[in-house]
């Protein structure tokens, strides 16, 4: 989900009902990415380790080929990577984000910008 | 929220921590337009009459001029409309759909729909 002046644009590739590549699981690729390691990726994102797992679950059922591979056990080479096939789909959908963004952003104009409040309204809802 | 192909951008106008924009309040605003009046409205889409009026509460409060305007009563004249400032945000963000969607739909190609699966694996949650 990219910010630019109040405008957030989310792209989700969808796998029948489930989201096989979103702004979260594309965030946690880049992690693993970083870290190496799938509870590690989780955490810095602040995370629980079975959310992280999940997420890691379902892009790995989405997609044919694995996106995380991971390798068990407690020698040197212990831990995850993204496999190439989920480095493809990630430079893709970050390319998606950035042709959205670059698309809408000259929309986002100064006439639109004027219409806008920078924070809402106290809510009237107590009257409903 | 437009879907193409199991490509799915939803596009926000945020004001502050609130959406003053998006798929559902437009949808809205559509419907209002469409049925004169903001219960008809929501009940076309199958929302309480809470959920709606929370809905246009949010709108109004979130941009300088009001987006619904309401005629109380029982006379004829009574009912909701899309104001011009309503209308005008209608057609920006419409635009704003119209333009990611044109954008990213050519990144959707052959290769990346050959890598996402039709339907997700069963899940393997029970392992974890």
């Amino acid at each position: 989900m990219n910010d630019t002046a109040g405008l957030k644009i989310k792209i989700q590739l969808m796998c029948g009902e489930e989201i096989a590549m979103g702004p979260g699981k594309a965030d946690l690729l880049d992690a693993i990415r970083q870290h190496g390691s799938i509870s590690a990726a989780g955490r810095a994102l602040g995370m629980s380790y079975r959310r992280t797992w999940l997420l890691v679950d379902a892009m790995n059922r989405c997609w044919h080929d694995k996106l995380v591979d991971t390798v068990p056990g407690g020698g040197r080479s212990r831990g995850a990577h993204v496999t190439p096939g989920g480095e493809a789909i990630l430079t893709a959908y970050r390319a998606m984000q950035a042709a959205a963004d670059t698309a809408t952003a000259p929309l986002m104009d100064d006439r639109l910008h004027a219409l806008i409040r920078l924070h809402p309204l106290p809510s009237s809802s107590g009257a409903l």
